[in-house]
C-alpha cells in the first residue's frame, strides 16, 4: 500500500483523554477514532490488526473442533426472561424498544440465544459434543468507558458455547478451549496466564481468566512466576486425546485473581522469590456452568433409553477488540507501537528518503513490487515528507521491519533494514533484504 | 467437514411463514434461524455463503482502489442532527437511549459518520480522491419485515463513500464503483442490471440501482433485453483509466425502475421484441450526491491557493445478506438450492451410500482426505441416514457437485459424480472425479 493513497490520519500530539499507552498510541497511530463514549471506528490500519487477531482466534477455534456461526447483535428481551437474567443484568444492558414497542436488547453475551438455537436444532445425545462460536459486536453500557478499546462499550468478542451430555464431557470441552486459548494468545505474541477466577454473572462453578500481565491492567492478580516460562501446547495437539496432562501443567502453579485469592495457599505453595503480585489485563475467560441455562430453558437431548437430559454447558470468551489494546500495552516503547509479527497491520514499512530523486523513487518502486510479489504486506511511504518525519511515523505505527532507501546507500547498492523491536540496523543489498524478511517469515510460520 | 460433526439443522417441512423460495430454502437448508422479526442468526452453512459473498465484494472494492475501515453499529443522534436527517429519517431508524440518557441510534447507513471521519482526518486536496468502505451490520426498523433476509431489519451491508474535489472527479469515482459492482455481482453468478433510479433519502442527482431480475423481486423494472447479454468489464480493467466507454455501453440501453420510468422513451428507444417489463431484486445502489453532506457538515479540503472547498461525495451500497436470498431466488429448483460455485458453502458433497459397510467407509474416508488435500471444501455425509435421504439432503443444500460411493460402484472401482446444476451424472474412478473437480475449478478461477 502506498501511503499517498492510504488513509492514515496520525496525530502529532498526545490526545488529552488517553490515560494509558495503548489508548494514546491507537489514537496517535490512526488505528481508531472515537465516535461516542466507548464507541470507536476502526480506521484502515487498526482494522488490519483486528482482522489478524480474529483470524488467529478463528484458526485456533476451528482446530479445536468448534463450529462458527453468527448471531445477530439484537436479541429479544423475552429470551433473557427465560433464563431469569433480563432483570438481573442491570444497567450495563442496553435495552431498546422498536417501533412496535417490542423489547429488544443489544447482546452483551449470548448464552440465551445459543441455547435457543441448540434446543431448536439438536435432539439426540449422538449430536454431542457440540461447540458453537461466533465473532460479533457486543454492547455493555459501562458506567465510565475508559482506556480506549480496553473498556469500550461496543466491542468485538469471540464467544463460544459448548454442549455436552454430562459434566465429564463438559470438562473435556472446557479443556479443549483452555488449550486453544493458550495457543491463540501465544500466536499473537502474548503470554496470557490462566488464573482461577470468579464466575460472575455468567454463573457456574469453574472458571479461568486469561490474563496478560501489565501495570495498566484492571485486574489485581497473584501468581507463580513459573507460569511465565511454561511451554504452550503445540499446533499438532490432539484435541480428541487426553488434554488433562497439559491442563494440569498449567493449573498446578498458583494463579488467581484477587476475587478468589487465597493468601495462605499462595504463601505455602509458592516460594517467596517466585511470588508475583501484580496487575493484568483480562483477554479471555472460560466458564463451565453445568445446567444453569439448559434447565430453565429446557435444552435437553434424548438418551438411548428414550429419556431426556439437560445438557451441560460452558462458555468461552475472547475480547478481540480489547486484545489490540492489550498487545500494545505489552509491546511499545517511547517511539510508538512495536507489533508482534503475526498481528502487525503490514509486515514492513518502506521509506523513500529523498522525494523527487528519480533513482531513489525507482529503487523504492522496484523493491515495493518485489516485496509484494514475495507475499509481504508493505506500507510504502511515498509521500513528500522529510526523512525524519517518515522515520518517526514508521516507529509510531510500529511495523516489525523498516527498509529505508536513500541516495547515498543506493549509490553503494544498499538499503537499510531495521527491526522495530530492538532497533538493530543493517545495510545490505535490496534482494538480500527481501531474503532476510522471507527467511524471518519462514522461521515463524513454517511456510 | 464431516456432517456427523457439523451443525446443520435442516427442516423436513416447508416453514409456514416463508412466502418466497429463498426464505423457505434458507430455513429448510439450515442456513439461518429467525431470532426476532427480521432478525436472523446465520448458522454455520449460511455463514459460509455470507463470507464468500463478503470476500468477493471486498476483493472488487480493493481492486477498484477503495480502502476498508469499520464503523461501529451505534451512532450519536447529534451527528445526524448536523446533516438534518435525524428528524427526517422516520420510524425506520432505531432510536436508543443509553444509561446516561444520551441519544444513540443503530446506524441504517453511514454518510454522516464517514463525513465526520473524513473531515477529522483529511485537510488537503492532495489526499483526494478517497474512497472508504466498510462491511457492517445495519438496522432498519421495517414496518413489516418479510421474505427472510431479503427485507430483514438487522442486515449486513457493504457501504462505501467517495470524496472528490469536484463533480468531474466524483463521476470518475462513481464510474469506478459502477464497474466494480458489475464485476462483483457477476463473480457471484448473478446478472445484475444497473438501472436509473430515484435517489430517495440519500439525496443527490445521479443514482443507479443494480437489479437481479426475479419474479419475486419487490422492484418493478423496465429494460432492454440487450442488457442481459452485455459483457462485464474484465479483472484487469484499469481503474485509473477512462471508464466512460464501459459505462456508456452499460447505460446506453434503456433500464429504469418504475419510479423514474419514461414510457415514451422506452417505446421509442427499445424495439418491441426487446422490451422487458418485469420484477427484480435490488442488490446494490450507487449515488452521487455532490455537497449534500459536506456542506452542512463542513467537510472541506484546502486548495493550492489556500481557499477551502466542500468535497463532492457519493455513496455505494451492496446488500450482502440480501444477496444470499437473491442468489437463491436466481438459482434453485424443486429439490432445493443450486449454488453458483464461487459462493457455495462447500464445493462438493460426498455421500457414503451404505453406512456400516467397511469398504464403502474406507473409500469415502480416502476420497474425503484426497479432496481436502487438493484444496476442495467437502461436506462429507458420514451419517447413518439411508441413501435416499442423503441424496435429498444434498440436493436441498445445493452444493455444486456430489460424489456418491456405494458398494456396487466400488466393486467396479467407480464413484458417481453429479453436477447439481443440470443434474448430469457420470461414473468414473475416484481419482478421475478429483481431476474433474480440480479442472472445473481451474477453468473458473485460473488457479
Amino acid at each position: 500500500m502506498r501511503l499517498s493513497r492510504y488513509f492514515l490520519p496520525t496525530l502529532k500530539d498526545n490526545p488529552a483523554e488517553a490515560q494509558i499507552a495503548s489508548h494514546r498510541l491507537m489514537l496517535r497511530a490512526g488505528l481508531i477514532r472515537q465516535e461516542a463514549a466507548g464507541i470507536y471506528a476502526w480506521l484502515p490500519l487498526g482494522l488490519r490488526v483486528l482482522r489478524n487477531i480474529e483470524r488467529i482466534v478463528r484458526e485456533e477455534m476451528d482446530r479445536a473442533g468448534a463450529l462458527e456461526l453468527l448471531m445477530p447483535t439484537l436479541q429479544l428481551a423475552d429470551l433473557w426472561r427465560e433464563s431469569g437474567r433480563y432483570d438481573a443484568y442491570g444497567p450495563e444492558m442496553l435495552r431498546i424498544r422498536d417501533r412496535h414497542e417490542r423489547e429488544l436488547l443489544y447482546g452483551p453475551t449470548n448464552e440465551e440465544m445459543i441455547t435457543e438455537i441448540f434446543r431448536a436444532g439438536v435432539r439426540s445425545y449422538r449430536d454431542l459434543p457440540l461447540n458453537l462460536y461466533h465473532v460479533q459486536w457486543k454492547f455493555r453500557d459501562e458506567q465510565r468507558p475508559r482506556f480506549g478499546v480496553m473498556r469500550g462499550r461496543e466491542f468485538l468478542m469471540k464467544d463460544g458455547y459448548s454442549f455436552d451430555l454430562d459434566e465429564a464431557g463438559a470438562r473435556r470441552s472446557y479443556n479443549r478451549m483452555f488449550v486453544a486459548y493458550l495457543r491463540a494468545f501465544s500466536r499473537m505474541g502474548l503470554r496470557a496466564i490462566p488464573m482461577r477466577a470468579e464466575t460472575g454473572p455468567i454463573g457456574g462453578d469453574l472458571s479461568h481468566e486469561f490474563i496478560v500481565l501489565a501495570d495498566t491492567g484492571e485486574s489485581d492478580v497473584y501468581c507463580d512466576r513459573a507460569l511465565l516460562d511454561l511451554p504452550v501446547p503445540a499446533a499438532d495437539t490432539d484435541y480428541a486425546g487426553d488434554l488433562e496432562p497439559a491442563i494440569r501443567r498449567w493449573t498446578a502453579p498458583y494463579a488467581a485473581t484477587s476475587d478468589v485469592h487465597d493468601a495462605a495457599r499462595f504463601e505455602s505453595e509458592v516460594p517467596a522469590e517466585r511470588r508475583l503480585h501484580t496487575r493484568g489485563i483480562e483477554v479471555g475467560q472460560i466458564f463451565y456452568f453445568g445446567t444453569k441455562y439448559s434447565e430453565p430453558m429446557r435444552a435437553a437431548v434424548t438418551l438411548p433409553d428414550g429419556s431426556s437430559r439437560p445438557i451441560h454447558g460452558g462458555s468461552y470468551g475472547i475480547g478481540v477488540s480489547r486484545l489490540v489494546g492489550a498487545i500494545i500495552e505489552a509491546g511499545h516503547d517511547e517511539h510508538g507501537i512495536v507489533w508482534p509479527e503475526p498481528v502487525a497491520p503490514f509486515d514492513v514499512g518502506l521509506i523513500g528518503l529523498k522525494p523527487g530523486d528519480a533513482a531513489v523513487e525507482a529503487a523504492c518502486d522496484a523493491l515495493y513490487a518485489k516485496l509484494e510479489a514475495s507475499g509481504m504486506h508493505v506500507l510504502y511511504d511515498d509521500t513528500d515528507e522529510r526523512a525524519g518525519a517518515k522515520f518517526a511515523n514508521m516507529d509510531l505505527v510500529g511495523l516489525p521491519w523498516q527498509i529505508a532507501i536513500g541516495p547515498r546507500g543506493l549509490a553503494a547498492g544498499q538499503v537499510e533494514l531495521k527491526r522495530r523491536a530492538g532497533g538493530e540496523r543493517v545495510e545490505l543489498a535490496p534482494d538480500d533484504a527481501i531474503a532476510r524478511l522471507v527467511e524471518a517469515r519462514t522461521a515463524r510460520t513454517g511456510t
